[in-house]
């Protein structure tokens, strides 16, 4: 994406996040930053992530995946885009993250009218190889006008 | 997958996830049929799984569907396979879920010696027409002789 | 998708793609099935789709199942969809499809107003094991008025 | 992946490449660069990959996409690498190619003994936003030892 300001500030973001917290009851999600269709995001580690293997699961890394590509497309577009929705979600698995934060980097690729699509990296805190990757849709709801 | 008699009884599966609960605390799953490679698994409805729109939220979606995938697996190959591992997943959102179970019909496509593919169809229950699709591979961890 | 009537016959479907036979050069796509939803599409084998290991590439596959959904799409929407254009598309590999042709089942999973899901099972022809599963989103073109 | 030293030099690439030449009739991949778990290939704009709307097609992009993370294990793995398989495959496309060749940039996100999983940004050439995102997994054949 180009180098542009973001459309929505990080405590814009936390404003509106708050009130709407069911589903961050599960996932403690740590908006860190967000630029204009950028953002970093942390999940920090509780045992209830734990999978058998001693290290935090699945499920958990495509959550964060999905969590952080949607703040990045909230700065690419703004506060409109908060009702944007998944319509498909790739993820490869690439190592096991252990009992730690996850940390993911989401982006932006395409800032369409109708659609957007990026990609999320998430990382065990403190390693430098990624645990696993994401690609993701969302559909962007209409402008009102 | 052709017709043969699953590999696990429910009752085994259901002693080997006895001991290992931790992510079964965010997400509790109920395994209603192992079959080999099928399965069904119920995702009970609570408030925590809901997301903006009052509906259940799309890491719901795919925890299930991974997880029902990996029941299927352990039927067409025994309770050997319980340490599996997804490689890749991926989903389409195909309509929202409101406030109901999820129930998750998950079916192997092949059963190879090192990787196992198979699919996952997620209904809200009561509901004719699936609200998500799942495709998932998984590393099968090799047998030791 | 309900059984209704197919929104396009195998001739209408036919006298249409006969206009634009730019990459239908490369790969030789017979139409045998349409209906709403659904569709059946033949790969001839040639020569020119065999990868090393002498068995049909996973260019040919990937091709024959992104082509099979959009003609199923062309049954459920009309020919007013033949500009739909794909989204996304996953595919999981399954078997060798050795030198034979290759036959696809497509299916509808959403008609959704802005976008289409389905998904494409890819057959080598006389087995029984698929050797390939496709599923893909298609932007459906907006309806003028 | 920590930069190394490619382990197949551009030159022994194209010498094993010229003896299997059947699917390279229809994509006529250029390599233009191969390093450790990285390469860059070119496929020359010809009318056959064109699909309605004056634009190369989704199976062109799905094809280099796919072949240029292969080469890019090549270069991670060696020559031993060169019966990799694909397993899954996934597809983000972004805008229209236009009547351009395709440039694609891979990459490696893991090297591991089983599988190896990687990226590919496909560009029409010329262009600064790219056209296509590409995730694949290979399956690594075994080392005779």
């Amino acid at each position: 994406m180009p180098q542009k300001q973001s459309l929505a500030t990080l405590e814009e973001f936390k404003a509106f996040c708050a009130d709407e917290a069911d589903f961050l009851e599960v996932y403690d999600f740590q908006a860190e930053r967000i630029d204009y269709g950028e953002a970093t995001v942390r999940l920090p580690y509780e045992r209830k992530h734990v999978r058998p293997g001693e290290t935090v699961s699945g499920p958990a890394m495509m959550a964060i995946g999905d969590y952080t590509v949607w703040v990045a497309i909230v700065g690419a577009y703004g506060v409109m885009a908060k009702m944007a929705v998944t319509t498909s979600l790739n993820i490869n698995f690439l190592r096991a993250a252990g009992l730690n934060d996850l940390v993911c980097e989401g982006r932006v690729f395409k800032r369409g009218k109708r659609l957007a699509v990026g990609e999320g990296t998430v990382y065990a805190d403190g390693y430098e190889e990624p645990v696993a990757h994401v690609t993701a849709t969302y559909s962007i709801p209409p402008v009102k006008t």
